[in-house]
């Protein structure tokens, strides 16, 4: 049993596709009047349009003022890749890199390999099972004047308004450049506004940032890899200078991005019923989500697992911490063939009504082992 | 009036789609049963295994021996971006790199970033208007010790059967690395197995070598960005080494690479009829541009413009040399709105019953205007 896969599965175990995706590609296929033509260095212009109204809302004052633009990756790895060459050159303040997320990322390695110094750090307090809102306040404050902070899952952390003001006060103070991740818009809430709520705090207060938005989870394309790297700047002339600077890195690195990924979002997000008919298929998983995660506690309180299984549901998305210690990981692996990470983080959609009670009664057989061991 | 197209275009003045894409497309869109998770890093097997056979033919030994693989890439300049990044750590012979090809190639950049020294020649003689399959040959006397050649349009030069086993002795006593580039198999004759014999002499005298293959042109899926780093080794051991330190470098890159251009060409290439019906198309496009050469030079003969315009049919492919000097190019651009390349190379297929006359009188037009300059 893999409760590790990277995408979202069905209740039938099958990677999970978004109905609306299956009816776009078809309308493509049968469209004769599409042009497969190269497209641009940036890549496919009506789809990054679309992509960062839906980053930003139709009507943040960044699009209005045109200060917002972005480049059509190979996925967000892609957009990592083309984010870092462009900072070694032109991000002559300091070469150090924070990577801050609620787990590991595989970009730290990206920034490594170019050059970067780089130094890990998460939100997820093992101790106290739940994400520390603090832990950024402290990085920011440790961190090096004029670094780079990459920010995963921020979204995780649910900082109040008072902590959202300081943090970026302290930013602010000490000059750091701010590179979001935004892996799947939607996922942790359900509701896509409130997903990128915080990029519009950081809009509002004046700052330049890129941001790695990547589309293919949250429509279930998974093997296209659709990407973009997206650039807020103070004006449109300053945007202009770093859209140029990264067309010629892309020229570089694959010259043309794939298109077909994000013809069919562009499809989907441009037509009102159909990003409709997408934002409830959205809804739909987060709520199967947030269900599974319920029966699991539900489950473990009734067979009467020691502690408390909160941070359970008090976790948003679809890959959340089961709370384990690695004695315990290592019971499951061992013993009961269920295959997670070392850290005990699972995705939720691997658990279905065929192996749910395996699965739980297996948490409780690993604590109970383990009882009284560190 | 543009003549500078990348791809093929159809006498409608449309890109060029090979007939059997369309119907792919529609099957792949159709099928229930495909699954859209992310792809190995390596790519998608089934579609690497069925490129190596199109580039090698099925029974070469080099397959049978498994000691040729491939990693799948974002089209070509993937291909370039990921075997550079390899060379610039494992070749340790020498990090300088010749590129010969019949034009200007956009991956001398690629090396150039990477920090390679790039050397630049070309097999097109302007003063006899041919390709002169002695230059290769003069670059490879005067190459340094263990350096890398990218190898692209190698098939133009039209070497003897004595001219291959002599670079060929030279490269091995030299130690120099191949790095073929074959951006569209079957666009030089209309012949696949012909337009790829020469990669069979290499493999056959033993060399290890590097190869980008591109598919995206001979499809017509252009927006999709299909290649190949091919991969020629020894012996499978040493593939496979190379293949893992590739795999890594590719996680950096992209990741998962996009499969829809990948899917279409492996359902077509591994159905056999399918497979014929591509190929058919291939050789339609290709017999429709020896045929526009022809009407070009018939044209240009009726209207009595001086000079020999057999370089015209002597040029293998869509893409070929009008044999004009600067003056004459900067004629055709300012007073006839025809715009080409500075060097004269056009995309022939460019040309159709609607403009061809049009074309013909002004080529005419500044040759005779600029008669006698230099």
């Amino acid at each position: 049993m893999f409760l590790a896969h990277r995408v979202c599965m069905t209740s039938q175990g099958q990677p999970w596709v978004s109905s609306v995706v299956h009816k776009v590609r078809l309308q493509i296929a049968q469209d004769p009047s599409l042009n497969y033509e190269y497209m641009p260095v940036t890549g496919m212009q009506s789809f990054i349009q679309a992509s960062l109204k839906l980053l930003f809302g139709k009507h943040n004052p960044v699009i209005a003022e045109n200060r917002v633009g972005g480049v059509h990756t190979v996925g967000d790895n892609g957009a990592f890749q083309l984010g870092a060459q462009f900072l070694k050159i032109w991000h002559q303040d300091s070469q150090i890199v924070y990577i801050i997320s609620s787990k590991k990322e595989p970009h730290g390695l990206v920034f490594q390999d170019i050059g970067f110094k780089v130094s890990e750090h998460s939100f997820w307090d093992s101790k106290k099972l739940c994400m520390d809102s603090n832990a950024l306040l402290n990085v920011v404050e440790e961190a090096p004047h004029g670094c780079i902070f990459v920010i995963g899952n921020i979204g995780d952390c649910k900082l109040t308004q008072s902590q959202w003001a300081r943090l970026m006060a302290s930013m602010k103070r000490k000059q750091i450049f701010p590179f979001f991740d935004i892996p799947y818009q939607g996922f942790s809430t359900g509701d896509l506004e409130e997903d990128t709520r915080f990029l519009r705090y950081f809009v509002s207060r004046g700052f330049e940032f890129f941001c790695s938005q990547s589309l293919s989870k949250t429509f279930g394309i998974y093997d296209e890899g659709v990407g973009v790297l997206v650039v807020v700047a103070l004006n449109n002339q300053l945007l202009l200078r770093v859209l140029s600077q990264l067309m010629t890195l892309t020229q570089a690195l694959w010259r043309n991005p794939p298109t077909m990924g994000a013809r069919i979002i562009t499809s989907i997000l441009c037509n009102p019923a159909l990003h409709e008919e997408w934002k409830h298929s959205l809804k739909g998983l987060v709520g199967d989500i947030m269900l599974v995660k319920e029966k699991v506690k539900e489950k473990l309180r009734l067979l009467g697992t020691p502690g408390s299984w909160d941070h359970i549901t008090n976790q948003n998305g679809p890959h959340s911490y089961l709370g384990l210690n690695s004695k315990q990981v290592e019971y499951l692996v061992k013993e009961k063939h269920i295959y997670i990470h070392k850290n005990g983080r699972i995705n939720f959609t691997c658990i279905n009504a065929c192996n749910i009670d395996y699965i739980t009664q297996s948490i409780n057989e690993a604590v109970l082992s383990t009882k009284g061991s560190p």
